[in-house]
């Protein structure tokens, strides 16, 4: 169950409306990177946690968290577009670059929103919810996370480094720290699992001698002429899990034969040549 | 540049078909876990990959095996298609059991591919190319392809166990080996490039004084209560990344006030009241 | 900024697992007319709210609420599914409606979710955002807002219908009442604005004599013949804003020409023919 | 059945192209707002409506005057566009507002449209037909019909606002003065189904003793702090459907336990911890 | 501009209503190959038609047609609907079989829409009118027209070969004419434009000279064994459009070297080992 | 089974780069008519191809030549991007026209990808693995191939029109060359298949007899008054398929009655009045 307190999280403050910034900063609400998908998904594994509850509350806690870097990017954008242009009359009345904003921007963020902001990406391309990962094995969940939070702050960083404006450097500022503590803390979590060895290859539960073993630490190679695939850490030494060896090996010829599906089924809607 | 010999790279067996596995095998082609999703993220981070080009012909190595994988799975999902029923009356013909599947499969399979396999998931959902994550950053990328390969593991482990049929399960056996080399493969890849305290947190470019590093290595609390939040490796310690040690804060007051937008702009199409 | 305590907002109680209700319990989630959509809805007509701030206040607390429906929508997925077999054999094993389910539910919730919720729709497909309608005018966020409520109250109704236990029963219960609540609330919302003759037509910050005023109230016949077109409360008496007379006219012929326009131009990549 | 004649239902001219607002124009006939919409969503509800057949007539009529409208902003954007530059160099050779066009509109609209218009809104997103909502009950349609036209016209305002072509303000006065009608229209129907007392809560079909009562029309507060949520006519009073007193309550805390979904299901992809 | 007449294009009866089958004419509805896609496709192929104004005139009377299709449609999933239980109670009350319906149809087509048509495909996923070709080359246009009514046709054939009503077989083989007349009225139409020789290849106001001639008549091979590919009428003889000889040529090596990116952007947020 | 060499299938040189036409050249790899969408629907055709091997070999050895050509595209993309501004202080640096880039451009080629392609079209639209047509019936699909190499080339034809760099130009016109070659291809595999009269209508298995022959040949006419449709090969003479002969008829009056779906079902979640 929530609550909110109609404040936000961290001051969010802007000195020079930028409606063009207002359409990156899209990208950080609804992107596949951004706040949406991380609350959504932290929100749906806790409510599929099975097994230790601290994971539930772990996850619940965080997704609380980032209902509010939500709120804070939503207001973000609603006061860079203070400065967007409501017509071309308008926008030509300012300076030439003014009048680029108004081709520049979501169009959307005007015509859909009223100048507030959207559950969209930077190109304006709604966040669709198949982007929240919650697989029922809380190991790969943590995975996930780390991804995402990755993903998340690489775009924070580009963020920070695309504007100015010392009130949007001062809240990214605050954002990039979040994801540096949510990295580690699924990092955390992933130890808490058993850490590289205790917890891949995921999911942990499948007996491996049921998998074909011969191919569970063989890096194949599958380049034209046969030769062997670029070497690295993946191509010798202990495997990662610690519960093999790697090897290198070119797979120059296929393991299987042609496929043969034979004739059409009759009725089956094909052409009678396929029956 | 990709070549082909129109063989399967392992065999495909099917001894008695299922339809209602037949839409099960989709999702390893079209869900969001599924094959689509590795070979075309891996193929879209190698033509992206700047810097060291050894992550290049890693990732464009692995991408020809993954195109190679859909391919088995599509072959799969057509043998064991054959034993659909293409009308209601052959249903009925057939047993109880066999007139259950008129309705349990993915129509589609039927209707739009004539017994084939299509690029959508278990239940016959198009799969969207949003989900390939090619950020720019090849250690952000490697976290993702983990993920990838951990949720791509459970599905596959999720068809083992679901199918009886021994030629399936061979074929799974061999998809769950190679999940296993692959996320050693991409733990490896992390490792060569700095590993934990190397890489992270991503991206590393970011010079860390200019992030709030107060707030970077704090696990924050929001229950409502104003109650410390769940402990755990999260919560105490170095942080992984080597680079702060973790503390644990409920947050029970926001740090910033409530967000004012003001009135509506003239002319923005809000309610007279609104202005 | 949001806060949790981990609880349901209303107890949750399953006495017969039925995947099938799981199935369509994911309507009330990830459908149109679900609880993501509200929930989202509200939350970012509130970070959108320009003038009197109560209506932010108002809208931000139902978000909250809407949230805790979702929390409980997902456990009452993730127990329904507690009876769903992982293979055909375990169908097989229980009695033939035991093996209807197989096919019957979705099979994301097995292979994806691991028997737990997801943010899709009952038949699998995920919710999208752009069914989040936060326009900027405070009075048609409140028609989308009934409207919501209606539909959401309407699949309620069904979903209550559906089942037989008694838990569900109790649950849907309650939700069904919150949605008479919160119909109620947005007509009081739009009965504060001005309701029917103080709000309408929305926006009601443009002026009237600006529109074409022959076409305001008058309701147009497009049938084939000429006939009038049906008669109703539509088509006569003062308008419902108060603004008008109703009329009703056959639209018999068009009031422009046929469209022209004209050659392609050269080097647009048409056919020569064109152009 | 349907019929056409060929030529537009209105008007449409335009004085001077302008491919940005050919672009702001795609908003109206692609966008969750716009025309299609309307047209499919009457189309479907009229298909759909059961009972008196008097609505599914409505519907019908209304259905067929949308489809003119789309044909009207198709030529308006195929007329707009004819400004467009196919290339870089053309854009140049004009004035610098001219090349800022190419930056600025839909590429699609050159690129797979070749100058004309698209089924996509202003951002090139192409329309989803899960916005059609057609319910199979007929008041709800109609709260859906007043929500798509309420927003509708504050778009057309919008639209409106920006141009300041004299050709396309007239086709934005005519469309607008049709959604005051339709807004109108809509209301009316409601009021011959009974208005808000006679048709909420929408579906009145269901007995209201079925639903927990004490929460019909309380409005619940969900504030951290446990303060009564904020007050306005939602608080108080007979409700809007005349079927209850409004209440305020603050939800100080959770009517539900902490969820527990137990241990997961052996065999399910768990890891092995959480079984 | 369209008008309606409120009756069927062709009679739809159903004898014995069946869900099941309800679920498969969602795809001839809302499915890629279905009716909302020629409706809306010739309608934009007419509204963006530039050159002689016969095709767009030819364009807008088919789309007349084709919604009239879609409304049958919609009609005849309703009536088979009337079958469906609204519980499972209801289901088992009914026979094994009708029991099997409630988790073999689309539940959306109950929960959603109460028994009615919805703009989806069999499996439940709503139509995306990004299917809508209209590329503003009238040719091109053509081509995609043979294709959607080819892929129409044989959906119609697997509907006709599934179902034993009478009342849908007649429906069907309405239908299925149809389609064989609009396949033959677009290659007709293809043949006004030149045909094979005249109209190809498209666009035919691109000057063929400009192309690396050398491979606009070569059918390339990507044999990994750098064998031959597959001869056929494409390999040999003159070309269709008759501007060229077929040649075959296994293309053994790459024409182009490996691609280097090189270095990323300081501040583009890469790793630093990118730099 | 799929093999790579790392190099480029053709050589991929951009002489000055250009974020504008990075955008552009997006939609040849992820718009519905680009290079994503023929390899994957030639795969999948091959992966379900029954009847006569030889078209299974066609179509993967053709798959493979379009992997190469995303490759080179993607690496187009990247190199363009090359001088794309990271901030809009270092835009504002250069001179006009380079501001005038950020905005111009798809923001997620920046903030997601770090100046690199993604499977998106020129205004950032995930491609949707929907537009695979895989029909079963190999004449339709080759149908639906000539339309994607018809929208492809002219797609192609206008990339080329809108640059001016001799790299793009070059690279473009051996795309151009092999769309060429392509849509002669299919249309060869047509000829195969029966040509006109051999393959059409398709599926040319269902025999004719069963389909209402009266409208397999007959150009309907659905105009408002009454007057015949417009004239042109398809309203006389043979039809294509040389099974039929061309007639024009009116049809002025529906061959159906009224729809009627009569009372809503009780517990159907209709109002009342419907029942």
């Amino acid at each position: 169950m929530f609550y909110t307190d109609g404040k936000l999280q961290y001051p969010v403050r802007v000195e020079k409306p930028d409606p063009l910034f207002a359409r990156a900063l899209q990208q950080a609400i609804g992107g596949v990177e951004g706040e949406i998908r991380v609350a959504m998904q932290y929100f749906f594994q806790a409510c599929g946690a099975r097994g230790n509850p601290k994971f539930r509350d772990l996850l619940m806690n965080t997704a609380a968290e980032e209902l509010g870097h939500i709120e804070m990017l939503a207001t973000a954008v609603a006061l860079n577009m203070e400065g967007a242009p409501l017509s071309e009359r308008e926008a030509v009345a300012k300076d030439p670059v003014a009048s680029m904003v108004m081709g520049g921007i979501n169009m959307k963020n005007i015509l859909s929103a009223g100048l507030s902001a959207m559950p969209v990406d930077s190109d304006g391309v709604p966040f669709n919810m198949s982007h929240i990962y919650a697989s029922g094995n809380i190991a790969a969940d943590m995975t996930a996370n780390v991804a995402a939070e990755s993903t998340g702050r690489v775009l924070a960083v580009r963020l920070y480094n695309m504007t100015n404006d010392p009130g949007m450097k001062d809240m990214l500022s605050y954002l990039i720290a979040r994801d540096t503590m949510h990295q580690n803390q699924w990092l955390a979590a992933l130890e808490e699992l058993g850490g590289h060895q205790g917890a891949f290859p995921i999911p942990n539960s499948f007996p491996q001698e049921e998998e074909k073993q011969e191919f569970s630490y063989a890096f194949l190679g599958f380049q034209a002429d046969g030769a062997p695939p670029v070497s690295g850490r993946w191509s010798e030494g202990r495997s990662i899990d610690g519960k093999g060896e790697f090897t290198s090996t070119p797979l120059s010829s296929a393991l299987g034969p042609e496929p043969v599906l034979g004739k059409a089924k009759p009725g089956s809607g094909a052409q009678s040549e396929q029956m």
